[in-house]
């Protein structure tokens, strides 16, 4: 009998409530052990799960179709079911992805900062884990192993709570994660999935501040807004990605078009996907329309205001919804502005505070950009796609913060963790 | 009609929900400001609401009377009255507090880290401030102009919300402040003090997610968990402090002596004070007694287990709940244990996760100590009394944070802070 199936065996007859306490419970524990554990034990469990993986690629994709099979029959529209399909490249990458992180610095013990007092006391900040982190996350069944990787690096206990629709798919990735933890002589309990589809689970998991030092949601707005509204853990807000690309009058036109392009086509369903693109005035008579052509060309609907549609009759009319719209595929909203400020302003109004952009040769409008607005990621001259951990080189990401307390923006394995003062003397009294 | 007497003046028919939210929306808007505004416009008005506690000495101290009068009619404690008791040491003492604020190095703007990418981009993680922090406090009347000037200083807006002990001593200083602000161009809504003592205002203060980032609770153990229980908005933990000392088998047993007394006795009303004592069995019967002796001398009261009463029968019994007691008075429960090991075992249980400090010459012990402990601050032969953000050269502080979340340990102006990242291309787009 597996060890998954012996987890979801735990739930008959037991009730929610008892079920997530021992999860937590257990967790707790396993974080104790794992704050002091070596290196090599981690990244040993972590390669023993790729080989898992790759092995048991039959039985995930034969868990995975029972999935897909069980969406398609709730009706889950298409790119829900993308997102949940595995194929053997998927695989692969799932499995090349633990390898990354097995080969990622250890964060743990780290010495962020260290320095000397008159005094004589030699004081260190040295990185720690966080404790127990909980993932609450939909559809994608790679996020399991990505989510579970990436806190076991840091040296936390990981709580999965995955997708109703992925629920065989993720059981068989979760048993070749918690096979490699027992190979290495891990605690089987540093990554737990909670084995029941029950959507009570989540609100006990909410409510276990006790075990959980903080959640990372991930997952569509309703999600994020319910958990939000109910948590009494802190979270990592993984709040929507409305990002904008400004196109400053000083911006040259041809970077302009490539980048605006890139910014929203090159995956429309990512959150650092452009969803308004900004004009300056002076310039958008000659930078819309090779924009407009390249966006129509590639199937993208283009909304604007009024000035806009001046400019360029093809594209349709935007209604103020469109503003605060993240519309996660090939959909543009295009609005002409005064300037620099204009751009600010409305981003101020609009932005989910996760990514924007601006494209301009003036060395002090695009200082006046990034100073001025409050979003976690600005970017000068270049695509607001790269909002991405991978990008940053922090290795893989558990997801992007769009709050500002703790993680902000990609949240990779050092944002996982937390740190202590450690403070050496020769005896010192306080006077 | 003064500032502070207008605010006042706007409670008069006005539900607590409707002012609170007026606050946090003032607040909210004064960060927006203050987020960019130079740093000398900062430092003059911390350096004129310095001047304008010296020039208003004489109203504080009639205020400060006005409190401690209501204090003694009320019944407060002694310790109580000691805390809200203002005399011209104090009141000079406050006033060079916010020199010494305007003198540390502004956060916000500082590039905290950079580096580039293969693909030409270049990327800089930028201190930003974090918004807007509510700090709820008991009796000091300093916490005011404290808090509200490592906020402003590190670019946030500041809704504090005093103890009604001392309404009066806090709102004259709370004037002096506003006056400052003014004086140098800044938005009065900087800092903000709650103009009423009704409890709702804190419960009100809880709620508003909206317009407050973080809350910084200050004061007794009731008060924090009323705030943890509550609180909508995340919080910087300030549990209280109980705090442990362990001698270990390998201590110099002079320093040992020296250190102990000092880390129970140097203020005995502080977080950081210890308040157990663990003694390794094997050097036990060489050191007890000494500082048992320098305790007594001290006027302080040992309680502690049997093993402990063996050796010294001076020393009353502790019961478990000694263990568990964070006496803040001359009082200290003391145990005889075998080895780090086992110290580590009692910390693990009974700590609050603040400070503890081992005393040895052993380099073996330390480490695992100081790596097994998942304490906010670990000690190496030093006084568990340096836990204190001035101490570790921090400047002031707002607190000390027993949470793992942003900030642990002393809570300066650098936690006070959050980050951006700022990515300078040249027109790339990502593959």
């Amino acid at each position: 009998m597996s060890a998954n199936a012996l987890l979801r065996g735990e739930t008959i007859g037991d009730d929610i409530g008892r079920l997530m306490r021992r999860i937590g419970a257990g967790a707790r524990a396993a974080a104790a052990q794992l704050a002091t554990v070596p290196t090599e034990a981690k990244n040993a469990a972590l390669h023993q799960a790729a080989r898992n993986i790759r092995g048991r690629a039959g039985d995930i994709l034969a868990a995975n179709g029972r999935d897909v099979t069980a969406g398609e029959e709730k009706g889950l529209g298409k790119a829900m079911l993308d997102r949940l399909a595995l194929d053997d490249a998927r695989i692969e990458a799932m499995a090349g992805g633990l390898e990354d992180i097995a080969a990622l610095a250890d964060p743990v013990g780290a010495v962020i900062a260290e320095w000397d007092r008159p005094n004589g006391l030699h004081i260190s900040r040295v990185r720690t884990p966080l404790g127990v982190i909980g993932v609450i996350y939909e559809s994608r069944p790679n996020v399991t192993a990505d989510a579970g990787a990436l806190c076991l690096k840091a040296g936390n206990a990981a709580i999965l709570r995955g997708g109703s629709e992925s629920f065989h798919s993720s059981g068989v990735i979760m048993e070749c994660l918690a096979a490699g933890l027992i190979a290495a002589d891990l605690p089987a309990a540093a990554i737990q999935l909670v084995p029941t589809t029950d959507r009570a689970a989540v609100g006990e998991m909410l409510r276990l501040s006790e075990f959980i030092d903080v959640i990372v949601p991930r997952g569509g707005k309703s999600l994020i807004e319910r958990i939000t509204a109910e948590s009494r853990v802190p979270l990592f807000q993984h709040l929507e990605g409305i990002c904008h690309t400004y196109i400053d009058a000083a911006a040259d036109p041809e970077m302009a078009r490539r980048v605006a392009f890139n910014a929203k086509m090159r995956r429309t369903g990512i959150c650092g996907a452009t969803e308004t693109l900004l004009i300056d005035r002076a310039i958008a008579p000659a930078v819309l329309s090779p924009i407009v052509d390249d966006l129509f060309s590639a199937g993208c609907e283009v909304r604007g205001d009024d000035a806009t549609r001046a400019i360029d009759g093809r594209v349709l009319a935007a209604t103020d919804e469109d503003w605060d719209t993240e519309y996660l595929d090939a959909i543009l909203s295009v609005k002409i502005v005064d300037g620099v400020e204009a751009a600010i302003d409305h981003i101020a109004r609009h932005s989910s505070r996760h990514t924007e952009a601006i494209i301009t040769d003036d060395p002090a409008a695009a200082d006046l950009f990034v100073n001025r607005i409050d979003s976690a990621i600005l970017l000068v001259n270049a695509s607001t796609q790269y909002a991405d951990g991978g990008e940053f080189g922090m290795g893989a990401e558990i997801g992007i913060s769009t709050g500002k307390l703790h993680a902000r923006g990609p949240v990779g394995v050092e944002q996982l963790t937390s740190f202590k003062y450690v403070v050496r003397g020769s005896g010192q009294c306080r006077p």
